[in-house]
């Protein structure tokens, strides 16, 4: 690891990782690169099949065809998040190969992958680049993982292949139904899991891209999220994935009074700010009390006569009925978070499938999310400076992904409603453990025992202060919470840092350092 | 002009256009070149409005703020045809500026741009790339442009802006409806002209791009045909387009007992070819002959009990009733023709939009175009070695564009149906004024005194021998003609080239000299 220094936030980062120069953070929207995008390699139709068939016999068929050799860059997405059936049988093919220091670079890594362990251990995978949720996480925590790892949030990851920052060899886009042109969708056959978009860029700038699916159609393959344009292979395999496994999170609004309380004094705090009106636009994503908020939203809009001009998801079955009752024009989603989600984007032309591309790529012109008027996100810790962390435990372990977290952060009001603690420590801190989203962009903080609102708000501080909702400081919360519990033991890292964190523009914000 | 050296179809080309070098034709398929795609520069969100609405008052502030200036690339996209009513204005706007040298760069002119003969004259525009259909065509072949026009086919056009043959610097997108952000269709509105395709290139790769529209709608304008994540600026005009004007060519089956022979003889040659068969796919452009050619098409169809798995349009109201009476799939459309087409792309989901993208574009891993079982095509001469000629006519004007006729050309089979003379001129010559497509991709011509298949076609030859159809030698077919006509005067012309006639793969294929 290379020398370090200390980035716009105050924290200290390497100029260098993997061997690769980085930048550190310079603050948000003030790094602009002058460059130009990654330029892929020029195809001839000449080189493909006339008849438009690129289909051969097996995955292992495909990458050799590709060309998989050592040290390449392998990338993959997650729409089948726990029910992944591919990823590792890719792998195996490579170690069955003897290849070795593969760069994985999925969307995201799930639980269902701690087969690959193995093969971070023999040398076959050098490391990962992506979202480690569970085991991978504390693996790379331990510092067992060759490579550092390096974490992009959804739009982040469309920046960097978009850039060039990561270049990849092989792409392997696992769909529900495809032809075998290549064209793809999420959205027909048996294991649907909804839309493809995190395989966008993966499509556009991979030097090879492999389709794999379960559902060979005859061409064309409507619609097709991905198209076969990009394509150079594709695979019939017996099955893709588990789509009862795609659901995330807790996918039914949550029962427990504690959490139904946030959810409410959200959704009673954005009427207040005067959010809630004709034409708005909200954000909540999958677990329990984004759902709630979601519904408390519905029951205000259905009292005050008022629609949603638009909802992004992670859809759900709940945003479903909204938009099937009328209270919303249009949901704009990004990921599919039950099968609901899946059906209704078969079915509903205002169902439409967005990417990171369209939804959260920073360098872009403009994206969706600064035009959400209010979204709902999660956090680990928040800190007195309103700063987030989303993929450290207070126990410093790196346990989950960013998401597109990053990136909602820069939609018009951002609120994050958090329990003061969980299993008695305290979520509100002096200094969160990983800097992952910069508190100028975090607005409101909702806990059970008060709404702390970002002192740079003074528009929502000055709407809701006849609001009768109980409004404190940050450092009132924080102070309640510690009178409470105490105040928490930090956790203790080694020197060695394990994995980066990219802020939206591609700078390193910051690090994670192995667990003592 | 540069030297000239003689291509592999053994026209003399130059190697350099406009200072540009250029490479000469190949052979089809031959050509592959060791590049890199164009890489527009990267963008940042931070330098965009963060609501996300980038309209501005008017064209003219629009293309200021683009930073118009001398020698600069604007492109424009043709789906308004000669309803077009932007162009016009923006080369006013250029005008009374100051600003000279323009590469004016659409995808095809049409008569209603007869107004910027003018500009062309006093050197604000100093060439056009792209078709000119009619008046500019004339202002060409006369020797009075500036420059060398250069004239792609509708996939050649895509391939050298990702290729970056040819830079934009500011494209011009006329949409029906779009929103403040971007996001654009030509489906909605009271100037819907069906689908924007021809200018996604141009949104892609353009350094600055401009949509303009007359129907603004609240974000999202769905669906997103132009995406306005690539967009700089919009503007709301009275009115963009006369989309009644929309109309190509002749929209009605023939009522000529000539043409509807052709169009009988073509239909009845596929059936005996054994290419109407379930499932299998065609394309007949507009034109009263291709139009008939489709109805015959259907007629066999029912009667077999048979069905397309698609049809490539341009749509019209007879390829939209056979997707409404369930004898086609899918309409993978690249062009309304008629407002029924805009109105089942609103509707049908089987009526998908394509782009130059999917299916034309040669520098891709495949396209659309190699798939189509049959597609039917017209020319203005043919000569003995079944090359084909679609730009000049037979007095040497160059009065036509290419279309998406290069791109057909890589359809299984090929079948041009066309008159043995036009006005007592004989339509096949020894050798094609202009060559636009090689022969060795042109299999069978239908005339109504006969048919001649491609001696490369042993196969078509051998399925039809049986047939009863007049099958000739198309020298046959020739000395019939002149028999009749007598041998048609060649057009004269001088050594200055006016045009250049790229092939789909960038590469030159011929020249357009000044008529004497």
């Amino acid at each position: 690891m290379s020398k370090l220094i200390k980035n716009a936030a105050g924290r200290m980062v390497p100029l260098e990782i993997n061997g690769e120069k980085q930048v550190p953070f310079m603050g948000a929207g003030k790094y602009k690169p002058e460059a130009k995008k990654y330029a892929p390699k020029i195809s001839s139709v000449s080189d493909f099949p006339l008849d438009g068939n690129k289909q051969v016999a097996t995955i292992k068929e495909a990458l050799i065809k590709a060309g998989l050799k050592d040290g390449m860059t392998i990338s993959s997405h997650h729409h089948f998040r726990n029910g992944d059936l591919i990823m590792n049988q890719v792998f195996d093919i490579a170690k069955e190969l003897g290849i070795k220091d593969l760069r994985w670079f999925p969307s995201a890594s799930f639980p269902c992958h701690a087969h690959l362990i193995q093969y971070l251990e023999d040398g076959t995978i050098n490391r990962i680049e992506g979202s480690m949720n569970g085991p991978l996480g504390k693996f790379t925590s331990e510092g067992k993982m060759k490579g550092t790892a390096i974490l992009r949030s959804h739009g982040g990851r469309y920046q960097a292949v978009q850039d060039g920052d990561v270049k990849i060899d092989i792409a392997i886009i696992v769909a529900g139904t495809a032809d075998t042109f290549g064209n793809a969708n999420g959205v027909n056959g048996l294991s649907a899991s909804g839309l493809l978009g995190f395989a966008l860029a993966d499509s556009q700038y991979a030097d090879k891209v492999i389709v794999i699916t379960d559902n060979i159609v005859p061409f064309p393959c409507v619609p097709w999220q991905i198209q076969g344009n990009n394509v150079d292979y594709t695979v019939n395999v017996d099955k893709v994935g588990e789509p009862e496994k795609i659901i995330s999170g807790t996918t039914q609004i949550t029962k427990s009074p504690d959490r139904l309380l946030l959810a409410e004094m959200t959704a009673k705090f954005c009427d207040s700010a005067g959010i809630i009106k004709d034409g708005f636009s909200f954000q909540a994503g999958a677990g329990g009390t984004s759902l709630s908020v979601g519904n408390y939203f519905r029951e205000i809009m259905k009292e005050k006569g008022i629609k949603a001009r638009f909802a992004r998801g992670g859809s759900n079955k709940y945003l479903v009925e909204m938009l099937e009752e009328g209270l919303i024009d249009y949901i704009l989603d990004g990921q599919t978070f039950d099968l609901e989600g899946v059906r209704s984007m078969r079915e509903n032309s205002g169902h439409v499938w967005t990417s990171p591309f369209t939804s959260y790529n920073y360098h872009g012109k403009g994206n969706f999310a600064a035009m959400v008027d209010v979204v709902i996100l999660g956090a680990t810790e928040v800190d007195v400076n309103f700063n987030g962390n989303v993929v450290t435990h207070s126990d410093g372990f790196l346990m989950h992904g960013i998401g597109g977290w990053q990136n909602c952060l820069f939609s018009k009001t951002v609120i994050l409603p958090i329990p003061l603690f969980r299993n008695r420590i305290p979520v509100i801190v002096d200094e969160v453990t990983t800097l992952v989203g910069p508190g100028e962009l975090i607005d409101v903080i909702v806990t059970e025992r008060g709404i702390a609102i970002n002192p740079l708000r003074k528009d929502l501080i000055e709407a809701t202060k006849d609001s009768g909702l109980p409004i404190k400081t940050i450092q009132e919360l924080k102070d309640e919470a510690e009178k409470i519990c105490g105040v928490p033991k930090k956790p203790e890292f080694t020197d060695e840092i394990i994995a980066a964190i990219k802020w939206v523009d591609g700078t390193v914000i910051d690090v994670v350092r192995k667990v003592k």
